[in-house]
């Protein structure tokens, strides 16, 4: 049976947290290993090893396994005795909250996928934080339930969700997924959950999700870029996310691209997603498409016909692609300005569509760059779907519950090497 | 005589080079400092101390003083031997170069200053850098001469222009004040004085005399955003400067405020600074001023014109500034939006106009940010004149001095304290 966090023994501070926490970062990694090679990956002596290692065994976090390998290979002596994290410690939920699904994965302690499971919504709709939190708890018992597991199971979780969130207080100031504005979701969370709950911007997740297992694997400063209903960026400065200086920077979306402009969900005018998101091109779509959009289809639907009709040479309907992709090069090349990045990751589902990284795009992105004689930033496309971002919700998850175990804060898991590197699967 | 840096022993590297640095730094902070109280506040050990400052004594650049307080209080026994830096070990030049004049201190290794000169260009020109290096070098030499001093006396350069410069190559890649582009400035610099040059981007030396000697002491994350003939943003993170991912970026007013927008001096259409610079506003000056601008007066004396004619309730005069702040609030916002900073400081002799930061702008800053209901930043305008500016330049030219000393390297001066906060005097 699980063991729930309340269970673990009172914190351990100061260096010997640490060094447990790099005791049990190194046995996640190794797989199975000895107490001699921990030591050794991880410059603790070998008395301290022995002493957490009995620790972590003891409280079921950790087990002992013998060596196989030297069993068989018919090895003289005692068969060494190796250590592996006990995949059954804690079961983890990731989930990513859009305003037309939820998704969801459950990972053991070992980071192995359990369980994914989708849960639409069959209106799309902005919903209260609270409908929105019964949502997410009826997906994550519905994977749960799939596993002849419950809720009360659950050690750790983490979500992400598109708009302003600051990760360190878990308010969501607003996001689109919402009714509200400036809700403490964490705390909602927290409570229909019953244990720790971290909370992020979806597209920190992915930034964190590339660093870890992806395309920003051993890069340390990039910019990721997420397309999906809305423009979401991920900033990671010097190997580790940067969330602004006061948490809730690195906003893509919502800058302003035009004085007075177009009108965005969020409220105001002229923000980048107010030209490029779906939702933007749609609206747009009755012109083109020439029918009556009070009678619509899905949004996808209608931009599946919109994206359809512009390939098939309709003037229109390309011309709203066409400033859609003039509107997001300008954006871009203000964060080329503003950043010099060496790299731009293009993440999302929404990827399907070239419209925003279409060659004329990114050439017109570098036309509108200060040093346009310079090398651009390298442009990589990475068309992951909610797998990732999920997953990726997970390792934020798993970082927190290493780190309330450790030291009682969840504050810096953006720092750390993730808990499970195998969660990319 | 000033000792100049070839005649300084071989590069110390390492640890010693390291505790050497640490060592000349505590020396020059703590003005009149005795070898214990050095050990004390570097935490080098007593006999590295003596080994080290036995050195710097031999190489001119610390001298021993007598405790003159101890001598004068009775106290027994023999007077302690402090250190001070030597003043006249070096002589280092700070400068600012403007299209319309190059403004220069002196100061001694003590960082005092020596001499302060403004050298002006009859007519505000564009010029090849080969023509601005020798109006720099008159500059200089010209502040030499008044104190009876030469270039061969010079040991360190600094100098700050505006344009996008690459730091750590000391390439321009182009600049308001050159007629071409991507040029190796300081290779020529270097070889006109005869001593190391560092380059910067003027605001970026603007933000280190911020967080060096204003009111960014003691504060580590803000944004310096400046305003002279042109706009200019520095970008302080975790308490150092961040100059971009790959060296030039943190680029504010070239950034893209409207497509396809007024034409700017870099060439492009739509950037901040072709709808709120001087010559932004001088050019629309003729419908308010009513007066052919084919026989200009000078854009100082057009811009007071236009200024007065606004304050004298001249509509098309006033359109012409509420534009020129709408545009600037609509850029600031999108600053707080990718940075969420809690400190903005506005800094240049632009400040003596109102029109960039009246309360209406800061307001509609506020209002096109993200989160309009969270505390703001907090705004605070210095008006600092150029003598700030070139200080940054000498500060940032003794600590390339200190670091190729030390290591042989300069490209870290930013990480330091500075080298001598006397600076701002």
């Amino acid at each position: 049976m699980p063991i729930r966090p309340s269970q673990v023994p009172s914190q351990v501070r100061g260096l010997r947290a640490r060094n447990r926490r790099a005791i049990m970062t190194a046995i996640r990694n190794l797989k199975h290993t000895a107490r001699v090679d921990i030591a050794r990956v991880t410059g603790i002596s070998a008395a301290t090893v022995t002493s957490i290692t009995a620790d972590l065994v003891a409280e079921g976090l950790v087990e002992e396994t013998l060596d196989g390998a030297q069993e068989r290979s018919g090895g003289r002596g005692r068969p060494r005795v190796l250590l592996r994290v006990r995949p059954d410690a804690f079961l983890i939920a990731g989930a990513k909250i859009s305003t037309d699904r939820i998704t969801v994965t459950l990972t053991d302690y070992a980071g192995e996928e359990v369980a994914y499971h989708v849960e639409p919504q069959p209106v799309p709709q902005v919903a209260t934080a609270v409908e929105v939190a019964r949502h997410l708890c009826l997906a994550i018992e519905t994977a749960l339930a799939g596993k002849g597991k419950s809720l009360a199971e659950l050690a750790s979780v983490g979500v992400g969700l598109p708009g302003f969130i600051d990760a360190s207080s878990g308010r969501v100031y607003w996001s689109a997924c919402f009714k509200e504005r400036d809700v403490d979701f964490r705390a909602l969370l927290t409570s229909t959950f019953g244990c720790p709950v971290s909370l992020d911007n979806d597209a920190n997740l992915v930034a964190l999700a590339e660093k870890w297992f992806g395309l920003g694997r051993g890069v340390d400063n990039f910019i990721v870029v997420t397309i999906e209903h809305g423009v979401g960026m991920g900033v990671v400065l010097g190997g580790k996310l940067f969330r602004g200086m006061r948490g809730i920077g690195t906003e893509f979306g919502h800058t302003k691209v035009q004085m007075d402009g177009a009108l965005c969900r969020c409220g105001q005018r002229g923000c980048l997603e107010a030209y490029v998101a779906d939702y933007a091109l749609v609206r747009e779509a009755g012109a083109a498409l020439g029918r009556d959009l009070s009678c619509p289809m899905t949004l996808q639907e209608d931009l599946d016909a919109l994206f359809a009709a512009a390939k098939a040479g309709d003037r229109v309907a390309e011309s709203i692609f066409e400033r859609a992709g003039r509107m997001f090069a300008m954006g871009l090349a203000n964060l080329v300005n503003v950043f010099d990045p060496n790299l731009i990751i293009f993440s999302g589902e929404q990827m399907r569509y070239d419209y925003l990284y279409s060659p004329r795009v990114l050439v017109r992105m570098r036309q509108l760059t200060v040093v346009p004689g310079r090398n651009p930033p390298e442009v990589r496309i990475h068309k992951w779907g909610d797998r990732i971002w999920v997953r990726g919700a997970a390792a934020l998850a798993m970082d927190a519950l290493a780190e309330s175990d450790a030291s009682g804060s969840a504050r810096d898991h953006e720092h750390l090497t993730p808990a499970s590197e195998s969660l990319l699967a």
